[in-house]
């Protein structure tokens, strides 16, 4: 098997942006990170796009050559992998693989969402086909029911899961590419409108449009990526044992770690999927940054910096652009190139996307 | 690199069936599979899902972990691929390309659309998001100007788009799992409604329900895949230099000839994308099986035989779970079990697996 590095970053703003289509969003962050790997479009053998909806938010299917011939890519394999919120993510695992068993030397993987549109009124119907629709409501319903049933076991509080808000916010503020840098305080956070008791608005992530890319090569290059796994579970909330334990995060982790060689004491950083406050406090339990129960009072203590970019919440969650932004700005920490949002230590970094309430996960650690 | 064999086949009959949904068709066709091979579900390391538009047919998205787990498979990666009409091509691309490698030694590729239901009246309009939205028309208005072009330039009559139906009618006749077993006469088929000129209904596939899967394994197996290539190509009709060639099927079967080391002279049968009968005439050119622009007579010849399933035409078209089914079919000539349509010499067949009009394409060669 190779060493597989991460050559090429490349990102759109996250933002809603009424001039820009999806096409524009991709091809901008492929060639981004075409140009950062100083390599030309002929030179992909093979390209991953990673997106939700396209189809629902855009119209428009059969996206991968679509993105993929606008930024120059004909010829080569071409397609379009989803895995609802996991989506870009599962299609780095893909790339990934694809590179460390050396069926290509050099792969570009793209994840992109265009959120605000004509359909964006249908929004929340739109994200609620990422979980069971015949048996589970919208999903800031199903993450409610997840927080009340945290706060039930854990003695979680409404106060724990602002925090996360607050922080965030006050991270995203200083990253140029988030889409709301806004700083909030906890009493604002806290007498937010209630979207699903005991969520509010300040709980729940955007609704951005948005793209990452990154250029996957069996070269050396300044990103290592240490290990990557993918998991799945059940889709429906009512087919879990325990709604506050995802256990698809937690296996991913572990397989994550095991190729990697390390424990979770190892990473410096990361990046979760904080798509409502409560998912980040459940993320560090089973990523195994603290123990099952502990994810509230972690969050506010934060040992180690969590979504230094803002997060989804502040950054944005174009929600098919999500798994590779992550990844790609752990790469720009590892680099040293987040200027006025650098983490002071940036060896080793993790980044953690979901799909849907846990029935799918991605876990990557990427180190200098 | 490792020998890929087939060794399982799952189906479900083609059809409309109103009492069915996309999950159970799928998961049907996913236990038939692991059946087949006698394995179970925890030997499945990796499910690949092909569907083209489960979203906008059935309002559910997260389809791979959706049907993976109605099929008992958990916990491993399971992800959706999309590449139009080429979906489960493209799954079966990627699956195929793990298991040669090493990265799995057992993984499950399945292939599923359910189009008859509520969104069904706007079923022109879904498929249509196949190919460029903004610039081109529907798919029978593609390919008819496709069909003009080709008349154009080298004589292709009417007939002969006629004479492919005929054939692919009588061949699904035949076939218990094919969805429109109705022998048409030549008359019949000049005669059909005009859909866009020069096409008919009787040069048009069929709107079906129905899901397909194999298991691919590392281990011997009495069906061998002896090389799989994708490809990709702009979307748009407007971008292709000559609209009756379709570079991607070529450069594809180039690929997959020679990593086969076999040439087109050396395939017994073959299951090619008749998504219209123009379609079928353009593959047999692009495949090597005649020169450009012979595809009309040769079609009516049949030296070899072509859809012996009944292809798109009879057998029908569930757009995500063609690619799968044609290479499951391919798989069951090649065991001398397509009883009632098995071909007299199934020593070596082709599936060859079309998406929009040739932004993607997928062949795939497979021997006893």
């Amino acid at each position: 098997m190779k060493d597989v590095a991460i050559v090429g970053i490349g990102k759109t703003r996250f933002g809603a942006f009424a001039d820009r289509d999806l096409r524009s969003l991709a091809a901008e962050s492929v060639e981004n990170a075409l140009s950062d790997a100083g390599i030309g479009p002929d030179a992909v053998e093979a390209f991953y796009l990673g997106n939700f909806a396209g189809p629902s938010f855009t119209g428009q299917s059969h996206l991968a050559p679509y993105v993929s011939a606008a930024a120059g890519i004909v010829g080569v394999p071409a397609t379009r992998y989803e895995a609802a919120c996991a989506s870009s993510g599962a299609a780095f695992h893909a790339a990934w693989q694809a590179v460390r068993h050396g069926i290509y030397e050099t792969v570009a993987v793209c994840g992109v969402e265009k959120m605000t549109c004509q359909a964006t009124p249908r929004v929340a119907e739109i994200l609620a086909m990422a979980g069971d629709v015949a048996a589970d409501g919208t999903f800031p319903e199903i993450f409610a029911a997840i927080a009340r049933r945290h706060m039930e076991l854990y003695g979680t509080t409404r106060e724990q899961m602002a925090a996360v808000a607050v922080k965030n916010h006050a991270n995203g503020a200083t990253n140029p590419y988030a889409h709301l840098r806004k700083v909030i305080t906890l009493e604002q956070a806290l007498a937010g409108k209630v979207i699903a008791e005991p969520l509010t608005l300040f709980d729940c992530s955007l609704v951005s449009d948005g793209a990452a890319a990154v250029i996957l090569s069996s070269r050396q290059g300044r990103v290592r990526v240490l290990g990557c796994a993918q998991t799945s579970d059940h889709v429906g909330l009512r087919e879990k044992a325990e709604i506050t334990h995802l256990p698809s995060i937690e296996s991913a982790a572990k397989k994550a770690f095991a190729m990697a060689r390390l424990t979770p004491a190892d990473v410096d950083f990361a990046e979760v999927h904080d798509c409502f406050t409560i998912a980040e406090i459940l993320a560090v339990e089973e990523l195994g940054f603290c123990k099952k129960g502990d994810g509230g009072p972690w969050s506010v203590a934060q040992p180690i910096p969590i979504n230094r970019s803002g997060g989804l919440k502040s950054k944005g969650h174009p929600v098919g652009a999500t798994g590779v932004a992550q990844i790609a700005d752990v790469g720009l920490q590892l680099r040293g190139e987040a200027t006025g949002w650098q983490v002071a230590k940036a060896d080793i970094g993790l980044a953690q996307n979901l799909g849907g309430s846990g029935a799918t996960s991605v876990v990557t650690l990427l180190s200098r």
